[in-house]
C-alpha cells in the first residue's frame, strides 16, 4: 500500500453511524512513521479507572508479539489504555519484539498515569521486521493530552493497511432499565481467516459487567460473525479482539454485572452479537479486491460445526471465488467444494440455492434450471448461497467475498 | 477452454520425451463434439488380453460417476480398454450420469470386444451437466480400429481442459533381467489438490505383475507425488490415476510378479516413483495460470504427517503464493501459513530458507537478511523454499505454483 491509493471498495457503506461518545473512552491519533508516510499510523486509547477488558486471539503457532503481551496482561481483567499500530505487526520479531511490546507499554502507561501491565497492545502490518518502539516515545504523551470521545472514525482509520474504508458500528442495550451504549470498530482486508477472532477489531461499552462476564460473552459472540468469516483462508499471526467496559453507566442506577449468568444480560448480549456481525461482515466487504459480498449457508449438516466446515470449504475455494467474481453460476465448483470438505455428505441428496434459485437438486442439475435466471442473479452485488445436505439439523452461515484480479495485484506488491 | 487460446506455460518443457509402444497398449482419439469444437476430446486406450489394472481416485464425498464406476470395475483387476473424454466431467449427473457411464462401457465393449466391465472410464470438464453417452457411438468403433502404440501424445492432448501442454513421462526398470518400459500422462491444471491422485492420470507398462501386486505399488507412489501436489486446494470429483500392466514381457522371458513383497519389484518400483513424481511436477508447472514452479520442503517436524500438513498450508496460501507471483521475498507470510496449520510448531525455533539464503533463524530475521539476494532469488522460474522447525524428524516436499491475475482471468469466465 505505502502511497498508493487503493479504490473504494464498492461493497463499501453509503453512509457512517453518528458514533456518540462512550464515558471513559478517549481516542488520539498520530503519525509516528512506523512505515506509511503522510498517514496516521498510531492510536492511542485512554480508558477511566476500573475499566474491564476481554479478549480473543489468533490461534496461530506463530502469534505476534502484542498477542503474547495482551495474554498476559488479560489475566489482570482491567485495562487502562491501548496502542495500536499499522505497518508493522511486530510478528516473528524474537526477544526483540518482546522487548518493543514492553517498552511501547511502558512509553504509554507514562503518558496514562498507570501500570504497563495496564496496557492493551496491538500492531498489524509486514510480518518479520523489527519494530523500533522509540518511534512511540515523542507521540504517546502528546496524544494523551489530544485524546477525546468522538474521533472514533480516526481511530478506525488509524489501524487500516489495505482496508479500503474504516469499519465501525454503535448500538445500545438496556440494562437495569439503564441504557448502555456499544461501540466498536475493526480492520481486515486481507490475510483474514480469524480463529478467533479478526485481525484487530475493539469494541468499548460503558456497562457495569465484570471481566469474567465480558470474557465469556466475548468467546461466544465470535463464534458466527468474526469466527464465520474468510477473506482468503490466511489466519493471522495478530488477530486481537478485545472488549472494554468502563462501567460508567453506574453513575446512571446500572448496577455490576458480575457473572454472564444473570438475566439482566440478556439484551446486551443480543446487542453485542449484532454488533460483531456486523463489523465482520463490513470486513467482508472490504476483502482485498473485493466486488462482491457473499453469504454462505449450509443447512441440514451432521452437525453445525460439520456445516461450518462445509461452508468454509466453498467460502475458501478459489474456484468458487473467481466463478463468482466472474458472476458465472458455476455451481458444479460449489459441488466439489462440498466433496472436499471431508464432512459427511451424500451426493444424490444436496440441493443448492442461488438467492431463491434452486440450480440443483437431489444430486443432479435442477429440472427447472435456468441458465439465464442463475447468470443474472449472479451480477448482484450480495451473493446467498444455500446448500441443503438433507442428513441432519445441522446448519451455519459464513461470510466471504469474491477473489479479483485486483487480490493477486494487491498482494502481489504488498511488501514494495 | 472452448476454443480460447491459452498462451503456453512458459514452465512447459522444452522438449517431449520419445515415448515407445509399449507392447498390448494402443491408442486412437476423435472428435466427438462433447464441448469443444475442432479439437479431439475423446480417448479410446485398447489394451491386450491379461491386462491388470490398478487404480487410486479422489476421496471427495461428491464423486463422479466414472469414479463410481472405476471402483466398482477394478475389484475385477483386469481391463481391456479405457475411454476418457474431456469437457464434461460427468458429475453431480444422478442416475442420468451412472447409466451414461454404462452405456459408455457398452459402447466400448462393444467395439473392443469385450465385457462392459473390462472397460475403465474418466470424464474431465465442467461439473452438472449431463452428459450424452450417444455422442460416442459415431465414432468409438472407428477409434478401435485405428488404435496405434505410438500415438502417445495424441492421447495426453485428447484429455487436456485448461492444461497448456500434454503431461508425458517415459522410464525403463528390469524384473528378471528384462527391460520393461513404464510410460504414462496426465492432465490438471485447475481443481487440482488431489488428494488421492490427480485429475487424470494414466499409467502402462508391459511387465507382468499381478493386479494386487500393482495396487500396493500405486498407493504408496502417489503419497509423495500426486498426493504431495496442489494447484489451488480445490480437490475435485473426478481424479482418477490408473495403472495398467499388460503382462507382454513375459514373452521376452519376465516371469509373473504376484507380491508386492518380491524382491524383483525393488527397481520397478524406484522407477514408477521417479514417474509418477515427473508426471506430478509436469502437472503443477501446468497449473492455471502458473509463471513459477515452487517445491516446499518442511523438515524438522513432529512427524511426516505434520509436515505435510504444514507444506500444504504454505502452499496453499493465497499470500505466499501472490507473493511469489509478485517476486517478493515476503517470507512474513510463510509463518502466518505456518502458524495457520494447526501443527506443533515452535516459534523461536523456526528457520526459513529460499534456496540456499537463510531469510529466517530461531523465530526472528536473520541476522544477514539481504533483500537484495532475497529478492534475486524470487526473480527466478524455479522456487525452492525450506522450513526447518527445529523439534523432531518429520520431512516432506510438496509441490505447486504462484497465484497469478491468469489464475483468475482463466477461472473467471472458464464456463462461457
Amino acid at each position: 500500500m505505502a502511497g498508493k491509493s487503493v479504490p473504494l471498495s464498492p461493497l463499501a457503506p453509503k453512509t457512517y453511524p453518528v458514533m456518540p461518545a462512550i464515558p471513559g473512552v478517549a481516542f488520539a491519533t498520530a503519525e509516528a512513521g512506523i512505515r506509511y508516510k503522510n498517514r496516521t499510523d498510531v492510536l492511542l486509547v485512554s480508558l477511566s479507572e476500573g475499566t474491564a477488558m476481554a479478549g480473543v486471539f489468533t490461534r496461530s503457532k506463530c502469534p505476534s508479539a502484542p498477542v503474547d503481551w495482551c495474554r498476559a496482561i488479560l489475566k489482570g481483567g482491567m485495562a487502562r489504555g491501548i496502542v495500536v499500530n499499522s505497518g508493522n505487526a511486530n510478528a516473528f520479531t524474537g526477544q526483540k519484539g518482546a522487548e518493543a511490546v514492553e517498552e511501547t507499554a511502558r512509553i504509554a502507561a507514562k503518558a496514562l498515569g498507570c501500570t504497563p501491565q495496564e496496557i492493551a497492545i496491538a500492531s498489524t502490518g509486514v510480518i518479520g521486521e523489527p519494530l523500533d518502539a522509540q518511534k512511540f516515545a515523542p507521540v504517546l504523551a502528546d496524544c494523551a493530552k489530544r485524546a477525546e470521545g468522538l474521533a472514533f472514525l480516526d481511530a478506525a482509520r488509524a489501524i487500516m493497511t489495505t482496508d479500503t474504508f474504516p469499519k465501525i458500528a454503535t448500538t445500545t442495550a438496556k440494562i437495569d432499565n439503564v441504557e448502555v451504549r456499544i461501540s466498536g470498530f475493526a480492520k481486515g482486508a486481507g490475510m483474514i481467516a480469524p480463529d478467533m477472532a479478526t485481525m484487530l477489531s475493539f469494541i468499548f461499552t460503558d456497562a457495569a459487567i465484570s471481566a469474567p462476564a465480558l470474557q465469556v460473552m466475548l468467546a461466544s459472540g465470535v463464534k458466527d460473525s468474526f469466527n464465520a468469516l474468510t477473506i482468503d483462508s490466511d489466519t493471522s499471526t495478530s488477530d486481537t479482539l478485545l472488549l472494554f467496559a468502563t462501567g460508567k453507566a453506574g453513575a446512571r442506577g446500572q448496577r455490576l454485572v458480575e457473572t454472564v449468568q444473570d438475566a439482566r444480560l440478556s439484551g446486551f448480549k443480543r446487542a453485542l452479537n449484532a454488533l460483531l456481525l456486523d463489523l465482520a461482515k463490513q470486513v467482508a466487504r472490504d476483502g482485498e479486491g473485493a466486488r462482491k459480498f457473499v453469504s454462505i449457508t449450509v443447512e441440514g449438516a451432521a452437525s453445525k460445526r460439520a456445516a461450518k466446515t462445509i461452508a468454509f470449504s466453498i467460502a475458501n475455494s478459489p474456484l468458487v471465488k473467481t466463478a463468482i467474481a466472474g458472476e458465472d453460476a458455476n455451481w458444479g465448483r460449489i459441488v466439489a467444494a462440498i466433496g472436499k470438505a471431508g464432512e459427511k455428505a451424500e451426493r444424490d441428496l444436496i440441493s443448492i440455492r442461488f438467492g431463491d434459485i434452486r440450480v440443483a437438486h437431489l444430486g443432479a442439475r435442477d429440472p427447472q434450471y435456468s441458465e439465464a435466471a442463475a447468470s443474472a442473479y449472479m451480477r448482484r452485488e450480495e451473493i446467498e448461497i444455500t446448500v441443503s445436505l438433507g442428513i441432519g439439523r445441522g446448519k451455519a452461515t459464513v461470510y466471504t467475498c469474491d477473489l479479483t484480479k485486483a487480490y493477486v495485484e494487491i498482494n502481489g506488491d504488498y511488501r514494495s
